[in-house]
């Protein structure tokens, strides 16, 4: 791919500081970007943009004078987005169903669907248009998946389970695995049978290595336009709400429910049976262990207002001082008290 | 399925408030059930359970007037599992083995196995009777599997592990990978070859991504009725007893030895090289640095008894406020020791 | 195998203490080693090693006297790793490509290739000399994998990943997915194509369940001789130095630079965007949130100095009884204060 600077000002809607008769062959982080190619530079990048090897820089409206070619976007990182899909087409993808896959009795499949080698479609699955399923792809009976969907290799999905449209499900991911419920007697652990499914909205991405449990009934649901990062675990009978972005390695617990548009830190750890309010931000690491409330900042085990753990975190990097402290005030104390005798 | 709640009540061996006339055609929650299902309830969700749209509620022995249709039993949450069963027959499986699977030399197979497409069973490995293996499992060389057991899709089993009776292993878990062992000279790390295996006895549950790593020599050893929950790890030469229960994303480093009836909270992280007594309970996010006695509750991170984990919280809760009192008394201290003067 | 004690002085270049004679037909740790066994020990081990039921025991040069028969050698670890290689050789795995694997087009493959039943080489991809890859892996599109590398069922390896030589995989590891990058603009978020790859360099091993993100512009890197345990996270445009130890259940949030020498405990989480300096040591579920310096050793979360954290630990556990003083301070310096009106 080669365009000129103008070509790509015009693509993102910009202006050009600089000349427009540059050609550009690639997009990429300042680090990397040679004289052919475009990056892109936020606060407190501009400096370092200003002296990288890029041919030319997107930049942010306010900036009126810069020391390099540059192209000023309302915003840079959205133009950037932009200008890496235009510059790295998708792969090319076979479409058709392969003669080594495995498509069991009364399944349904969609239009201009790809189905790859060694993909299994189970008896009575339903597939949708321009679904594509990458080698060893387990899709159970009864699951439906909806059109434009995208499951890379070595994805599961167990019987019943529904998965929406243009979800993106990255290899490895086990979605409707049985919940964790036993009945415990004399201290046997019997199983209690998982007999829910799992609900996938649309426009939902799910990284490698997550699982998402099977509820006990009804369903486990993930919400319209949630994103989940990898090796995150999610309980039976959990409710995740719409737009969450939940980062990796974080645990929720069973039968958790949480509103719309909230954030999960890296490595959180959620008991189950509680509800997360929306737009809720929740700290890396952080360890919710009841109810949080809508709107707020929460960070540390158990989970409290970020301040509050803020200021906890000062006063206890000062603990060995303070025996100290109180050591000293003892000794003065009871030279006092005896003075007085 | 339809059955009369008098046929219910035979088969939970329970008591009716009200008519055994209706009929039930399913299984499920409180929040779910509607006028042709049976839900279960204990306090504290009686209440909720009196005003809920099921058509019958299974409840304690203990309880004689409720505003509703139901079927009191001793135990109403493994009522509620038999119908589970009773309502939810498995899914049908087809048995024998598929022509688009793979079976290695000297391969031993039990009675009535289901090798599903793509399965691969590799050299010498023993396969006992009524065994299902979903699509993608890898069953290595001179691997034993118990009759009755289940393998998921995805599945993988290393050379020479054991697997018992019963067992269920839930998608894209690993047993026997190689331990993390290395010896390292001038800062450069080489393999210690991990010639050992894993050993899963009668009656384990596996969840899905589970790593169970293989011995450096002898056995890695899960213990007779243990359930483990997703994303766990358990290192080389562990030892677990039976009957645990292993909450999501715990980590037991290697080496460790636990006993029998053992609790391990979800996101427990295990030091090495430790024993963890009998009955123990370890709450979640709990970090075991050293030996635990049998018969306690220990939490925290290193962990300690609960009760002084919680003291510690409620005293870490105040030092801010802690602090101000004590630059408190200093000022009055000092005020003190000048007015002696 | 079997092999005399003096045959097996002769391989690990040491000096027997006792008879030469003696027949030695296994490899194995303490407890387990019978009359026929060699087995290790260094301190604290040497006394249980004179008790063992070992048929001779690997030493340490500097012992002289040992009521047992033994081999003083200079570095027994290392002897041991020798002699668990020579007495269980490794699997027979039969080389070519089986009729069940699938090569896509346009794909070079090296000499002595293994491509086990189920794999998928997909399109342009190119496979060094003796490359083995287990069942059900799957090699993307452009993927290069470098000689006598190994990876085992269900790894998946992304299009355009690099993997160097003599590189092992464990099963169900992910390589190449895409980066957790979003742009969130009125509460939805729009994926930002992760057009990037990852890197890995000679003589990295990777456990199972680990995933490593590919960059959204140019390379996550891993660099030469690094070891990562299993379900490890690293996100997209890491780059990982040489030689690192990542113990399990780790994970580096994206952008992420590391040194040389690393070594990261189990359960260690790490932020994006920050320098950790060559040889420094991140005790287990450490919490690094910015820039760490070379050759120290951190604990905590927030990570700090080893020695600081313990400081806190103490303090940390005296806090209720801290508590208890202050309030009796605060008794007696009112005491004081009244009786001197």
């Amino acid at each position: 791919m080669e365009k000129t600077l103008a070509e790509i000002a015009h693509i993102v809607n910009g202006k050009i500081i600089g000349s427009g008769n540059i050609t550009i062959t690639g997009v990429t982080n300042i680090a990397l970007a040679g004289e052919h190619d475009i990056t892109f530079a936020v606060e407190p990048h501009l400096q370092e943009a200003e002296n990288c090897n890029a041919g030319a820089v997107l930049l942010p409206n306010t900036i009126t004078d810069f020391a390099k070619t540059a192209i000023c976007v309302e915003e840079p990182r959205a133009a950037f987005t932009k200008l890496l899909e235009v510059f790295n087409p998708p792969l090319t993808i076979r479409r058709g169903i392969s003669e080594q896959a495995f498509v069991g009795q009364d399944v349904k499949l969609g239009e201009n669907v790809s189905i790859m080698p060694f993909a299994v479609v189970d008896d009575h699955a339903i597939i949708g248009n321009n679904v594509i399923l990458y080698p060893h792809t387990y899709i159970g009976q009864h699951v439906k998946i909806g059109d434009e969907s995208l499951l890379y290799s070595n994805v599961t999905i167990r019987e019943f389970c529904q998965i929406g449209k243009r979800v993106i499900i990255h290899s490895s991911t086990v979605i409707g695995a049985d919940g964790f419920g036993y009945i415990t007697k004399d201290g046997k652990h019997s199983k209690v049978p998982q007999v829910g499914n799992v609900r996938i909205e649309d426009d939902v991405e799910i990284g490698a290595h997550v699982g998402i449990d099977r509820a006990t009934t009804g369903s486990t649901i993930i919400g319209q336009g949630t994103k989940i990062d990898n090796l995150v675990h999610i309980g039976h009978n959990c409710e995740i709400g719409a737009n969450n972005l939940i980062v990796a390695q974080t645990g929720i617990a069973g039968s958790t429910i949480v509103g719309r548009n909230v954030t999960f830190g890296g490595q959180t750890g959620c008991v189950g049976h509680i509800h997360i309010g929306d737009n809720t931000v929740l700290a890396a690491r952080s360890g919710p262990i009841s109810d949080i409330p809508a709107n707020v900042f929460y960070a540390g085990f158990p989970a409290r207002p970020h301040q509050e753990w803020l200021r906890n975190q000062v006063a206890s990097k000062r603990l060995p001082e303070m025996m100290k402290t109180i050591r000293d005030l003892e000794k003065r104390l009871k030279k006092l008290e005896q003075d007085k005798c």
